[in-house]
């Protein structure tokens, strides 16, 4: 009796607080914890992805996430492994400005795919400021309040904050995963005042932008390009006395597309109106995403287009490394800043400048 | 007498034919025409440009586009004895599809700068495909007939393919050469359909859209994220029947601009009609043109802008070096063949497979 009692003050506090924590423990506990928290093989992790387990799958993308070394060998096997059997989703990329009504929306829009049959929806997102704002996205999972029920939503705020690049490979891996897993609906959030867009662009088959009804106000948050990306753009909010702005808005942004060139993927985007808080217009939405999905399948550039991202990783991620390991180089940095004050006072010539910070880095090597 | 013609006679053929193309030739008057059209020292070219001499001008930019490691040196040294002098001018970008009317724009806006007193014009283009296309922009003065002929006007065409970030920084480099020679008007002219633009828009002040009016089919040309560059869109060939159609294009240009965030500028973009031909409206643009000077001069953008283009240069050609050393690679030009196929058969990741090329690149540094 006594001896139960005791088994179930270490599990407890295991789950709570960690078993870290703990003042004294028994060291058979200790080790057991550990083993069925911890140490899990390749092989492991690879079949519990596989057969769909939602905790294998969390752990690994952990993995992914950490920073250590030793993790990040782990979980590029463990990527390597499930990769033949990725790939197989509609992915989606879902941007607007704070304020625009993006978690409700995608409460809305997720509840509307788990009414099909055999739908899993993963949610993730990218957004390499988390940490500075200390707000990331996604982070409070409550702003979901219907999607984080369900049994076949997997929800993951943005890894933590680093470089665009590395949240951004970090964000590709955990699409890998969760595809190896069963989950065929992939959401990826961002916040539509940075880079990231772009990153989210080249990871997504469909790039959805919300809007929000207004004088133009609202749009000063929305960074310069985003709009041409865009396969759709959703008017939110249309519901009650709104529903005329909201229309009104709808044509303003029609009539500005017509202006842009014509995507490489022959699709026209198309501007609908909803209300992500009362559910109105969702079903449009996926109707047309679906629309979507038919025409770039059925005129090749849905396969030309993954093709083409994964390449475009491969070369980004070795751009970034090579930028990286030049501008991390202690000498480089402050000729650099000499280097700059020169140029500003007109003493040297932005290429002359270059050409000596590079000579001194190429020699060094 | 004879030999006053003999003189006189060479003079001529080395003007239009080259010394080189003389069946035989005196030795005295060949070194002669040579020394007087190439050996001059940097001091004598600095003190050249400096006192506005077109010819000498036009030498020291055929040095900067050579492609002969001795005319680098020489190139470089020239500009930056010139530098100090330099940067006295208003730079205008102008860009448009082919057959927007660039060329009958770029005469009529020059002739009607020409009347401001004191003003001295620079034409010049970037065209990484010039030589590809063998059309090259600006390559045929006679399609600016009345600005060719001009005294205060200098017109040089694209300098010859090469990657676009040679040929920007040549161009750029000719931009110093001509503000130090006197020319405070800089037209720089591309080609609406390229990465070029950004090019142009990262040395310019101004970056001016030139846009026609038409069904939507005319717009497929301009590259996406183009628009919203634009300090202003001029909608060409408002003349005759067109006017209305003009008017209306112009009117749903700024329906869009308004959809779009406000620049870094606070400039908010402007969009009028003119046509280029008959010279309508022309002068509304420049009066714009200067109300914008006016207007970031005052708020402190255009010295703002002019810094962060010298950094963006210098940051710019490091990161263009840094890559063409590595993909010049031969070792890592066939790995990256390899790895593109491994990552299109799903057999490695874009992330795995950039490691092992950087990792195999950075072992032969």
């Amino acid at each position: 009796m006594k001896h139960i009692e005791n088994d179930d003050k270490y599990k407890a506090l295991s789950v709570n607080k960690g078993v870290e924590s703990l003042p004294s423990v028994n060291p058979y506990f200790k080790s057991r914890i550990r083993a069925k928290k911890r140490n899990l093989s390749v092989s492991e992790f690879v079949e519990g992805i596989l057969k769909g387990d939602i905790t294998i799958l969390g752990q690994a993308v952990t993995l992914i996430e950490s920073t250590l070394p030793d993790h990040y060998v782990l979980a590029q096997e463990i990527v390597e492994k499930v990769l033949p059997y990725s790939g197989n989703s509609m992915r989606i990329g879902i941007t607007g400005v704070p304020g625009a009504g993006k978690s409700t929306s995608i409460d809305s829009f997720g509840m509307h795919l788990l009414k099909e049959s055999n739908s899993k929806l993963a949610v993730l997102a990218i957004d390499p400021s988390s940490e500075r704002s200390k707000g990331s996205i996604l982070g409070d999972k409550t702003r979901m309040e219907r999607l984080s029920i369900q049994p076949n939503v997997f929800i993951r705020p943005s890894p933590s904050a680093g470089s665009l690049g590395g949240v951004a490979r970090k964000t590709r891996e955990t699409i890998v995963l969760c595809e190896a897993a069963g989950f065929n609906k992939i959401f990826v959030e961002t916040v539509g005042v940075g880079q990231s867009e772009t990153a989210v662009h080249s990871m997504v088959d469909f790039f959805l932008l919300i809007q929000l009804a207004g004088t133009g106000d609202e749009l000063q948050g929305i960074k310069r390009g985003i709009m041409e990306m865009a396969d759709a753009i959703v008017i939110n909010k249309a519901d009650g006395n709104n529903i005329d702005k909201a229309n009104y808005a709808a044509s303003q942004f029609r009539n500005a597309l017509r202006l842009f060139p014509k995507p490489e993927s022959g699709w026209d985007p198309e501007v609908l109106t909803y209300s992500g808080y009362y559910g109105f217009g969702v079903e449009e939405i996926f109707n047309l995403i679906k629309r979507y999905e038919e025409f770039v399948k059925g005129n090749g550039y849905f396969d030309f287009k993954r093709a083409n991202q994964a390449k475009y990783w491969m070369y980004q991620s070795i751009e970034d490394q090579l930028k990286e390991n030049f501008y991390n180089n202690p000498e480089i940095q402050s000729l650099l800043s000499i280097k700059e004050k020169e140029i500003l006072s007109q003493e040297t010539s932005s290429f002359t400048a270059a050409k000596q910070v590079l000579d001194t880095y190429f020699k060094k090597q």
